[in-house]
């Protein structure tokens, strides 16, 4: 009898009719195979926050002033954003990163100092970041990642224009039309949808149509984008389960998936933002996410709160009773 | 401005962009429509399982044999089943009723005895339960629902045959042919599912096509059906949030709307359950549920796993900073 054999034969002794938790069963399946356990748990999640600028931001892709990025990092700390108020709610704890935020470093005990530099350049005329700002980024989000003691990891991000450089990202990785992964971010007007689009188009125009992963990161991404890659390779290395939150972490969960094939057995889904590409990535990587409630806000929101979802299926596996143990008759 | 007004400033003076919670916001603003506050809690949560058996089940409309309903009472009491193990992992309450189930009276401390009778009649040739045992059990349920002290009830439930129960009831009530709210149940197989809609059309052809609910309830209603809408009321009445459950939770949800509309307000609709039915219930009160998990397991499984997104949403209201108050500047 192989591992996942055992698994289905535990879940299919449960006191409940087979199959009838539907996909908390298949996640506990994949959370049993992560931890290569028949009493797995989710127990523990922490989520670890990326936040940095964009150069693009400077030339009108985004509804916010840049200066929002340094604002809601200060709301991080201070525990006021909604990323906060749903890992209190849900109990994560949370660490919020600079990884290259615009201005000076930011000073305060609580965050942790991974500054790449004060923002990328304009990918719209140029690349984003030096192959060895990658190389750091990339690496330091690893250690984050392998750092992690939770059961459960969760990666969220802040970044005024960040929806535009996973655009380019992502498409650029795919290999698909820049157009086809292109929304209202946090919430642009028609005007400035249109702005976006042209600036985006333009950005696209300046490399080929398909991209190496780490080329497809120098030219557009962030370094919240890149580290959280890292973060993520890390993270999977360290046998935590990963759940990927919405548009911007699943472009940088695409990478990882592409430098590292094998992350994709620790990832989860957890939601389908409101952001119109990010289904479209999603459904190229072909996985189903858990929760449709038409977010759009990053941060890590959505991966909060499709937790709970991934500690039940764990404790399901865990600690649900068999027929036999119950003394409950089977069908017929 | 009115309270409505108020609530929707709030919300749209929080850190984040206007919208960009989706679902949530919604969710936050029905919380604070029903706790006529701006800073409302979904902290405690209480799930009340009712349990009763169906005279129907002899005929064999169920997978299960009827002895299960009395098995997994005693596997709620012994903390083992899956309503159990979700209630420990939200860290939800759990309470158990005795609606009637067959056989003596089930002797146990935590069990709430609100026996009506030990199971229905068979409801494929007569009426299930007599007008005094319906009075007694919407009476029972709401008492019960009254007394709950939890921001938060969520309603579940356990009797094989249930789902017939619950497809003859919506569809009497509804107005529309049983046929097309019948399904698998807890796994029928294609015989059993053939033998199921024989039965069932055989038991809607005894009486009207369309009936009132207390007539619906009376014919084909089980116990637990009966007393988790009167439940339902009486939290409702009691100003508690209740979370609806699945397919069977949901024809007690359409009764108690038909009685006392005004319930609508304190209702969240947890989860499109897989069984075929529910969609067509919801879609006939023209509600949208929170998760889509192919789910079908009933014993409120599906509203534990909804509340952590409802404490969320009320969290998110009272607790996040405001644009203001973080000093973050907003879209310009």
């Amino acid at each position: 009898m192989t591992f996942s054999d055992k698994v289905r034969a535990a879940l299919d002794n449960k006191t409940k009719p087979i199959g009838s938790l539907g996909v908390i069963e298949a996640l506990a399946a994949q959370i049993a195979e992560i931890q290569q356990c028949l009493t797995p748990s989710a127990d523990s999640c922490t989520l670890t926050i990326f936040a940095a600028d964009h150069g693009m931001a400077e030339a009108g892709v985004s509804a916010f002033p840049s200066e929002v990025t340094r604002q809601m990092v200060m709301n991080f700390l201070d525990g006021g954003a909604a990323a906060n108020v749903f890992a209190r709610s849900v109990g994560a704890g949370v660490q919020v990163v600079d990884a290259g935020v615009s201005g000076p470093p930011i000073t305060h005990p609580d965050l942790i100092q991974n500054r790449i530099a004060a923002g990328t350049r304009n990918a719209i005329s140029q690349a984003a970041m030096s192959s060895d700002q990658l190389d750091d980024a990339l690496a330091a989000g690893a250690d984050l990642g392998r750092a992690l003691t939770s059961d459960v990891a969760c990666f969220g991000e802040m970044g005024i224009g960040n929806t535009s450089a996973a655009s380019l990202v992502s498409a650029k990785v795919l290999g698909i039309e820049v157009e086809t992964l292109i929304g209202r971010g946090t919430g642009l007007d028609d005007a400035g949808l249109s702005r976006k689009s042209t600036l985006l188009n333009q950005a696209a125009d300046r490399t080929s149509p398909q991209l190496e992963v780490t080329v497809a990161l120098q030219e557009y991404g962030g370094f919240e984008i890149a580290m959280m890659c890292g973060a993520m390779i890390g993270a999977s290395e360290a046998g935590r389960i990963v759940i990927v939150d919405g548009f911007i972490a699943t472009a940088a969960a695409l990478c990882a998936l592409r430098l590292h094939p094998e992350c994709s057995k620790n990832f989860i889904y957890a939601h389908c933002s409101a952001e119109s590409g990010h289904r479209k990535v999603m459904d190229a990587l072909e996985v189903r996410p858990l929760l449709d409630l038409d977010l759009r806000l990053g941060e890590g929101t959505g991966a909060l709160l499709a937790w709970p979802l991934v500690k039940a299926a764990a404790a399901m596996l865990r600690e649900m009773a068999s027929f036999d143990s119950a003394g409950v008759s089977g069908p017929g």
